[in-house]
């Protein structure tokens, strides 16, 4: 069934899954390769798709009263430092600004990996007492990370985009159910919008972010069986508080250390949703998060058909755009509708209509759904009814696919060869654990795979400890990542 | 008629304007110093602002065709020096990045100064046919420009935001259409919704966009008798596409360049704003691109009374937001009537409504306006038809005035003493040029002040050249910059 024309992918999805995923977010237009060290361009539909993200995310965090801000690029060395554990995990790929103009600088300037220092040096100055707080500031912004590991656009550029919420709070337990509560946030967006079902459970303690006494993880499996880390919300306790003075005097007339939170979900998004959704013909946007819906496509033999059908074109882009759908006629002369189906389909637009002098002539209209290649023809009259529903359902499904891949790739191992076994064949593997660092790296060293998540689901144990075979404590998720 | 309280400023606006202005944007919570050289935080008012700016511009920009995407902010140093005029003219401001990591990089990369470079190099790649043409790119990003001179919140700091449009032409005359037309779409927006006048025109020669064939401008008046570039809009002709080798296939089957613009507006337009508006009770914010253009502030002083004043409050709160006017009742039970009227007033919010018992009883609101410190009561049930009404005057009040001041302000000259005075007492100047460097030269040497626009509106001569007294081409603009 896969079309193969010079524009389109020349492998397929299951022959070559990292050669599939290189072509596709190039050929769609969604990216190009920067001439800069692992960096991307991110084109109109890649941005596009971001701005969704954007709007759709920040009017859920104002809904819970965060605010906007905008923090500077760069951070002197001297407050990248100040939390010991924070610096010793970022520097090793921060980008070093060393001079301005012609000038050496006194100090050498770190591109932000993430803005923690920066903020919390002006949270000291800002947060006086308690009725400051909770204090909820975000910011959309670009981040750069040099890459040591190789680059694949989106999942892993030196440069990427992200938003980042910073939040400081009177009490412990107040700090913690913010962090929990944004990941309940972000798992609803990505489960809702892209559709892509995740995992939601703690990070290990020694995967968690640098400086967080824990790290919340949402963790989403992608088609080759690495598990992809879609969000994370960290709670920072007073870790930071101590290092940067971030006090308030409280109502009890104590002064006492904020409690923190810092969480983001950044472009690496996209890449989840071109590799669960993405098949042979090329990308597959679901109708929730697509900036273009539906497009139109004309169909004529005849100057005098093409006037008719270019006007009834129109009339349905109209209809479509009054209705609240996203609408396109692609009228353009110099390409055969063949032609334009590909490059749509490449796109992964989830609806095209095709209108012919037929089509017109019985009052009907050709729907095709970009997920399962399938037509269905509709009366004219309830294409606004008929396009809301058919929407929907694209949705709802491609998430029941995405959920069923999931569920098929994900399997239980109670020894090493089971788990060895499951790794190797490209699954994620529930298994039971003791608890100790040791067995988790040591999985990794045989298996590549490691514990990408503690869930928060706690689910009763049904084996000793996968690796040592002492008592186990929990079942986690085993994968290899992203 | 100041109040000055210890949150206020403490300094008029005609007493010490750049300490007035100084205290202004710290003091109303617009932004703060960061510790890094040159640079603020932009904080909750400040981005909100911003983010009305860039959504009303963009809905502009995509009513036009443009398409948003995100380019690296780091560029090759090989790729800055390619057009070797726009290298000169950026290099001595240009952050350098040396290091990834514990690595020396084998070339150094700059920060992005501007992005004509790094996106060309693409558009190069991009570009095959007519087909392809026009392309019509834009990025909302930060940018990093070394500062040597002192800085100043807004109007030059090391870091800031804007929007950065490219486009791709085919003929000369589409693309110096192009530049002109986004200069309107900038002069209307600044007019109408930030209600600062402006001026339109080229700039001179030796003032133009390094690489630029032209450069259009709008140029603002400040309170203190210095032009503000508002907005620009370079005409490029072939000077890029040559140095990047951007040709298209033309529909005759020859070979060309393409034909280039580029435009921007930066986050400088809230100091402009800040600066035209504010007064000595703090900012003033035009209703149409104010965060917030209502405050509900509850006075009582019985338990009983407070009851019936905060409902009162919300149901006017929410009154207004259905009629989409943007409103916050100020419930907090910490601050005085008082303190909360001079806070709002610091942070520029156009309209106060204060609600007590008497307003309940008599069925009236009474209505503050800050931009004339004038109160008007109404009745209740007039609100929703009145407050529109009311933020329309607003705006067009504070339009009006700007306009006189920059009238008040605007002085013509036909000697170097009269020009000279002008200057001195804080003025723009109108004034006869014959068209030579030299002379726009040497009045900066006595004066300060240079050419800051060659109007589009060519007004009739009226003396010699006043600097040289030779024969006169012109009448331009002098004054001293921002």
């Amino acid at each position: 069934m896969s079309v193969k024309h010079d524009l389109g992918l020349t492998v397929g999805k299951n022959e070559d899954f990292s050669e599939w995923y290189s072509q596709l977010v190039t050929k769609s237009g969604l990216a190009d390769y920067a001439p800069v060290h692992g960096c991307i361009v991110f084109r109109e539909l890649a941005y596009a798709i971001w701005e969704k993200v954007m709007s759709i995310l920040d009017a859920e965090f104002k809904k819970i009263g965060v605010k906007n801000v905008y923090f500077p690029l760069l951070i002197p060395e001297r407050l990248l430092k100040k939390e010991a554990e924070h610096f010793k995990g970022f520097t090793p790929e921060v980008a070093w600004v060393t001079h301005g103009g012609d000038e050496p600088l006194s100090e050498r300037l770190a591109i932000r990996p993430t803005s923690e220092t920066i903020m919390y040096e002006m949270y000291a100055k800002w947060i006086r007492s308690w009725r400051d707080l909770p204090l909820k500031l975000n910011q959309w912004c670009n981040i750069v990370r040099w890459e040591i590991k190789s680059t694949k656009p989106f999942l892993r550029n030196t440069e990427f985009l992200w938003q980042e919420g910073h939040t400081a709070h009177a009490t412990r337990d107040e700090a913690l159910q913010q962090a929990l509560e944004i990941l309940k946030i972000y798992k609803r967006f990505i489960e809702e919008y892209l559709a892509i079902p995740v995992l939601d459970g703690s990070k290990t303690e020694w995967e968690k972010f640098a400086g967080a006494e824990a790290t919340f993880t949402l963790e989403a499996l992608m088609p080759d069986g690495r598990a992809l880390q879609a969000g994370t919300s960290h709670f920072l306790g007073q870790n930071f508080s101590k290092a940067f003075e971030i006090t308030f005097l409280d109502r009890d007339g104590s002064t006492n250390y904020v409690w923190q939170t810092s969480w983001g979900v950044s472009t690496r998004l996209i890449g989840a949703m071109v590799m669960v959704h993405g098949d042979d013909k090329g990308l597959v946007i679901p109708p929730k998060i697509a900036p273009l819906q539906t497009v139109i496509i004309p169909i004529f033999y005849s100057e005098e058909e093409k006037a008719r059908v270019f006007s009834k074109c129109k009339e349905v882009e109209d209809r479509l755009l009054k209705k609240g759908v996203s609408a396109q006629a692609d009228l353009r002369e110099d390409y055969t509708p063949g032609w334009k189906y590909n490059d749509w389909e490449l796109k992964g637009v989830p609806v095209r209509i095709e209108i012919g002098p037929r089509d017109i002539n019985e009052g009907m209209l050709t729907l095709f759904r970009r997920d399962k290649s399938e037509r269905v023809r509709i009366r004219d009259s309830e294409l606004e009814d008929k396009i809301v529903l058919f929407l929907e359902d694209i949705q709802r499904s491609l998430y029941e696919k995405a959920k069923n891949m999931m569920i098929e790739k994900t399997g239980r191992a109670k020894t090493m060869s089971e788990l060895s076994d499951l790794i190797s064949r490209g699954m994620m593997v529930e298994a039971c654990w003791c608890g100790s660092r040791e067995c988790d790296e040591a999985v990794k060293e045989e298996t590549g795979a490691s514990i990408r998540l503690i869930p928060f689901e706690e689910k009763p144990v049904f084996s000793n400890c996968v690796k040592c075979g002492k008592p186990a404590s929990k079942v986690v998720y085993f994968a290899r990542a992203y």
